[in-house]
C-alpha cells in the first residue's frame, strides 16, 4: 500500500464542531486535531490531496457581507467561495505543516485556489435547491429581490425567507494540471474546497456562477482527475448503513458499486447528506479507481487498512 | 530576453481604481484588462509570476467582520488576509487564463496560499504603524480595546480610531518551493498576494500574527528566493523620480543600486509608498538578480525591453 494517492474529502466536523460558534481559534484546534490524522498517512508514505467542505463557513462569509453592504458592496457567491478556499486551506496547510515538521518529516503543504467547471445547460439550473446565507423578513426578501433580480428566494420551514441556490453535477477540476504536477512533486495538496468555485465555459471563456457543489461529488472529480488510487471521504459516523435509524440497521463493510447502486436506487441514505457520499463513491470506483471509503476520520488508517469504513470495490474486484 | 522568469508585484490599481467602490464587478473588470498586459509577457516567453497588494480588500474585509460581529466571530489579521489571497486569487487566475485561452495559449494560472515568514523580534513588532480596519468612536475604541486585550489603537488625524499594526520585514516565503515547483513545469503562478500571510516560527511550530507586509519587500523575497531574473513594481506613475513634486522633478531611467540607495538615504522617495518601492528593488538587485524595474502598468512591455521606466541594476553590470 505504499506511495498510493489518496484524495480524503474532509467532514464538517474536521473543520467545525456542532456546538462551536466558528471563531478561528477553535477551527484551527480542531484542524490541527485532523492534521495529527493526516499525517500519520503521510509518515505511512501515502501521497495524499486532500478537499474540504465550507457549508457553516460561506455561510458565515454571506452574513458578513450582508451585515457590511452600506459600507463595502457584497460579493456574489462564487467570491465569497473563493474567500473561503483561502483561510480554511491556510489552516490546513499551517496546521499539517507544523505537524509534520514535528515529527521530523520535511513535507509541504499547499493550497491551490479550485475552481470546477459545471455544465451550463445543467438541469439543476432550472430548479435552486440549496439554502444559502442569512434568513430574512418578508420584507427584506422583497428588497433583495429587486437589489438582485434573477434570485431565488424560498420560504424555509418557518424560519423566514431565504436564498436558494443550484447544486450542479461538477464536470471538470479546472486547477486538476498543477495539483497533479505537485503531488508528483511530494506536496501534499489542499484543493477543490467547498467542492470547487462553480464556473461555467463559455467558448474560451470561463466565469462564476451562484451556485454551490457538493463537496464529496467535486473531490471524486478531482481524485478521478489526478488518477489517485483511493477515494476517501470522511464523515462523522462509522460508515453507511442499510435500513439506517431502525432496529435492523446493518453498517456495510464491503460492497460492490452495483449493490451499492441498488441501495442508493432503494432510497437508503439520506439525500444532502450520506445520498451524494454514496454516489461518489461508486462514481470514483466505476471511473477506474481501486477504491472508495466512507469512514469516520478518527478511524482514517484503520479504513484505509481496510478495517473500518465502508468499502467500495469494483464487481470485478 | 526569452524563457526568462520575471516576478511582477501589481499596484493596487491593477484591482481598484480609487474612484470605484469594490463592487466583485469593478474589480473583475480591471483585472481583465491587467490580464491582457500580462498576457503579452507570457505570449513573449517570459515566465511569469505575479503578487498583489490586498490593502482596500482587507479593509473590506475587515469591515465586514466587524459589522457582522454579534452574529458571527470576527477573524484575525491573518486569516482576513488568506480570505482575500482566495478571492484576489481567483480573479487573477480566471481573467488571465481566459486572456491567454481566447489568444490560443495553452497556459494554466494557479493561486497558491502563501505565507510569509517574518521575525517574531523584528522591531516592528514594538511599534505598530500600519492603521487597518474601520474607524471607531472613542467609545468603540475603548470596548474593542477591552475585547481583544493587547492591540494598539491610536488617533488619526482627527477622523476617529483605528488599531494600528506592525509591518515588519518579511524574511521567507513559506511556499516558494511549491512556487518554483509550478514555475518550472510551465504555470503561471498568482502567489504572496498582500505580501503573504505574516507568520512567526518558535522551533517547528509556525503562527499567524496580527500584522501586514509591505508587498513590494514580499514579492522582492519571493522574486528572489525562486530565482527570478526581473523583477518588476508596477504602480500608476512612470517610474520614480528625484525632486518630486519640484519644478525640476526627474524620472530616474538607469540607475546602479549604490546610486538609488543614495537617493533613499537623502529622503527623495515617499515613506510607504515609493520608499519600499526603491528598497525592494535595491536588495533584489543586491541579492543576485538581473534588473529591478518601477513602471507602470500600461507600459509593461516597454518597461522589461528596458524603454520604459525605472531600471535599477548592479554597479557591477
Amino acid at each position: 500500500m505504499q506511495e498510493k494517492l489518496v484524495v480524503i474529502a474532509l467532514g464538517g466536523n474536521a473543520l467545525l464542531q456542532r456546538t462551536q460558534k466558528g471563531t478561528f481559534e477553535d477551527q484551527y484546534v480542531n484542524v490541527e486535531k485532523t492534521a495529527k490524522k493526516i499525517a500519520d498517512l503521510v509518515e505511512h508514505g501515502y501521497k495524499v490531496v486532500l478537499t474540504h467542505g465550507n457549508g457553516p463557513q460561506v455561510g458565515a462569509t454571506l452574513l458578513r457581507h450582508d451585515a457590511a453592504k452600506n459600507m463595502v458592496p457584497p460579493f456574489p457567491l462564487d467570491a465569497c467561495g473563493a474567500e473561503t478556499q483561502g483561510f480554511i486551506g491556510y489552516m490546513i496547510q499551517q496546521a499539517l505543516r507544523n505537524e509534520l515538521k514535528s515529527r521530523g518529516i520535511d513535507k509541504y503543504v499547499v493550497t491551490i485556489i479550485t475552481r470546477t467547471v459545471v455544465d451550463r445547460h445543467d438541469p439543476a439550473f432550472e430548479r435552486p435547491t440549496k439554502p444559502i446565507g442569512p434568513f430574512y423578513s418578508k420584507e427584506e426578501a422583497d428588497q433583495l429581490a429587486q437589489r438582485m433580480p434573477g434570485i431565488t428566494i424560498k420560504e424555509d420551514a418557518g424560519r423566514g425567507y431565504r436564498r436558494v441556490v443550484p447544486s450542479p453535477d461538477p464536470k471538470i477540476i479546472a486547477e486538476r494540471s498543477a495539483i497533479k504536477t505537485l503531488v508528483d512533486a511530494g506536496f501534499v495538496v489542499v484543493s477543490t474546497g467547498g467542492g470547487g468555485i462553480p464556473i461555467i465555459e463559455d467558448g474560451t471563456q470561463a466565469k462564476g456562477v451562484e451556485a454551490v457543489i457538493d463537496k464529496d461529488l467535486g473531490g471524486q472529480r478531482l481524485a478521478t482527475l489526478i488518477g489517485a488510487n483511493v477515494f476517501i471521504i470522511l464523515t462523522d459516523i462509522d460508515g453507511a448503513y442499510v435500513n439506517y435509524g431502525t432496529a435492523n440497521q446493518e453498517m456495510i463493510r464491503e460492497v460492490s458499486t452495483g449493490k451499492l447502486q441498488s441501495y442508493l436506487d432503494q432510497g437508503q441514505f439520506k439525500e444532502g447528506s450520506m445520498a451524494p457520499k454514496v454516489l461518489a463513491a461508486i462514481r470514483f470506483v466505476e471511473s477506474g479507481g481501486e477504491r472508495a471509503i466512507i469512514a469516520e476520520l478518527g478511524k482514517l488508517t484503520e479504513a484505509l487498512e481496510g478495517k473500518a469504513g465502508t468499502q467500495v470495490v469494483s464487481p470485478r474486484a
